[in-house]
This record gives C-alpha cells, sequence and structure tokens, in this order.
C-alpha cells in the first residue's frame, strides 16, 4: 500500500549562488523511510532559492554561477530592490527561473539519477541562509 | 489511505506575460478536500503559458516581465511565426522554459511555501486568453 | 486504491539539441497500465538531456534549437572543459535550466496537454546518446 512521508533538511548556505550536494541526504531520507518503488519530491521554501540537477564537479559549479551572472546581473538594479531596499531582485528572479521542485522516481530504493547527476540546492540570495527543504517521498515501503 | 483528487481552475488573463497569483485558490482547494498531508501538482494546459513560484509584488513582476523580454524579445521574427502567422513563437519559447507544473508537499494541511513564495500563472500569449489549471491532491484525507 | 507502476523507454538521440516527441509513448504507457486518474511523471537520467513540453513543430523546434545555442553557446570555452576535456560544458548548463523531470495529471486516461502541448526529450549532449526516460504513474486503474 502507498504511503506519504515528508521530512525536512537543513542547509546552512553562504549565499550569492552558492550550490550544495542535497544529493547523500536524499538517499539517506530513502533508505530510512525504506522506500523500494516510489516518488522522489524536492522542495525549498522560499523566494531566493531553487532545485535543480546538475553535475557537482568545481568547474561545472563555476559556469553555473558565471552563466546566471551574466543571464541575470547582481550589479543591476531592480525595480524589487527599489520598493524594498534589500537589493536581492535578483536573487528573486533566478530562482524563479530554476524553480523551487524537482521530482524523481525511486527505484530498488535508490533514485533513477544518472552517474553524474546530482540534486543541488542553489541559493541564490545576497546573504548566509538556513535552508529547509521538504524531502517527500510517496511509495511502497519493503 | 491515500487518494488522489484533481480540480480545474479556470483564469481569464490578459496575456502578454500576465502574471495572476493563484496561491489563494490552491489553499481553498487543499481545505476543501481535507488533505492535511500530501502532494500538490499544478499543472496549466496550453503551449504558451507557464506555471512558476515568485513573490507576487508589483516591482518584482515589473522585473520578470522584463527580464523575459529581454531574454525572448516579442519583436523579434521566429521560424514559428513564419509557419503559422500567429506570431506568438517568443511565447511558446518563454513558456518551455520556465515550465508547465510545480509540484508543492503539504503539511498541515497546507503547502510548504516560504512567506513571500506565491505560486503563479505566467500567460505569455499575444492575446487575453482563458485558461484551465490542473490542481492535482495526492494525499490522507483528515 | 492507488497504485504505483515505472517503466522505462528508450530513445536513440543524435545530440546537439536533439528535441524528440514522447508524447505518443506516455499515452501507450498509460493505455496499458489501465490509469484513469493519476500523475505522470517523466524524468530523464544523465547530466545533458532535459524534459519540457513544447508545440513540436518544425519552424518552433528551430527557433528552440536557436534560443538555446545563443542563451548557452557551444563555441564558448566552458571550465567544466577544461578539467574533463569532453567538450560539453554547454551541454549540462543547458540541462540544468531545462530540469530533468515534468508532472502532468491524467484525467479519463488521458494526460491533461493541450493540443498543440507535446512532451518532449532534449537531448544537449555533444554526440548521439542512448537515453533512458522514466515513465512514472501514481494512480487509479480501471
Amino acid at each position: 500500500m502507498l504511503q506519504i512521508r515528508s521530512n525536512k533538511i537543513v542547509e546552512h548556505t553562504t549565499g550569492f549562488c552558492d550550490i550544495i550536494d542535497i544529493t547523500p541526504t536524499l538517499r539517506e531520507q530513502i533508505q530510512k523511510e525504506k522506500i523500494r518503488k516510489g516518488l522522489l519530491t524536492i522542495f525549498v521554501s522560499g523566494s531566493t532559492a531553487a532545485v535543480a540537477t546538475i553535475e557537482h564537479e568545481p568547474g561545472l559549479i563555476q559556469d553555473l554561477k558565471e552563466f546566471v551572472e551574466r543571464l541575470i546581473p547582481s550589479d543591476h538594479r531592480y525595480h524589487h530592490d527599489d520598493r524594498w531596499g534589500d537589493d536581492n531582485g535578483f536573487s528573486h528572479l533566478r530562482a524563479a527561473l530554476f524553480g523551487p521542485s524537482v521530482a524523481i522516481p525511486i527505484e530498488n530504493g535508490q533514485p533513477c539519477l544518472g552517474t553524474w547527476q546530482q540534486v543541488v540546492l542553489l541559493d541564490f540570495d545576497n546573504r548566509p541562509r538556513t535552508r529547509e527543504i521538504i524531502v517527500q517521498l510517496i511509495g511502497e515501503s519493503e
């Protein structure tokens, strides 16, 4: 019978496009809940962070940082900044573009990720943050 | 026991990157279906609209409109326009980039959104539209 | 009672932003599993491919290819290339941006897609690939 389980994981980030590999923590959650077959949903609460998949190696992480800086520059003045004065309009736009959630099927107790495909938290805010990520499992236990 | 419930919500948009906050409607659906713990999937039918999360305040909404106009200009001539003559190639590209769905866990009868994080419908088409959004709930009732 | 079913589909691609319509295969899977109402999750394993929705017509497919080439050029030198020498840094960035999964509700045995909205595999790698896509169904059988 299908069951649903949710856990929160907490990550401390440096902000400024900090990119953290959360794959090991996700694998632990699946193992702890003994889900063999199911659906893993990862969702980050907050409007200046996102969740994505990427190969988490230093060269590519640097490429991603440079890409988002070129696409949505942090030194541009945004309307959001004029209204709120917290100067993180660029953080909000980046988060909206990448999105807050990823859904991954689970087979044989493992997420169906490729060998070089990791799940990452992207913190686009302009200061260090403590982030809550919801890890939800829908599936059949052993 | 887990159940699955789907409802359609209808939004009338102005097109041209109209951005509508649908969070209150989503909260009503969760309450109506009495889901305490579950998964909320929001999906928009149609190839020129998208669903995303963002802080829905006027400054940032203006920033998002300017960003998509800069990224995928509406005054550029697209191959799609040459074939179909409806001049909305830019609308299709924007929708493909942002994506049609967002998945959000529900805890204690509420979606796990951050305080400043709203769910929005983005209508990128080049004319007013009536949009159908599927709100699907998988979860345990009270 | 809700059940969960997963199948793998295999696609042979040419790489270089090959865009393949997998909607007919998804409809077959739903029919084969006799799911009337449910949630369809499509996920591609691998860090240089993505899944999205778009109108699959030749003009727009060409527009999408030109857009990603302009956004994340293939002839730029990326840090990933310096480290690994496989020259596909651009493929990884494109895949991270578009994302590996799409979630679509199913009603009356059909995915809730718009008339011109197809589900596509995007292969951004710089060589032909054989891709595994996980098609997961959570739902009620007939």
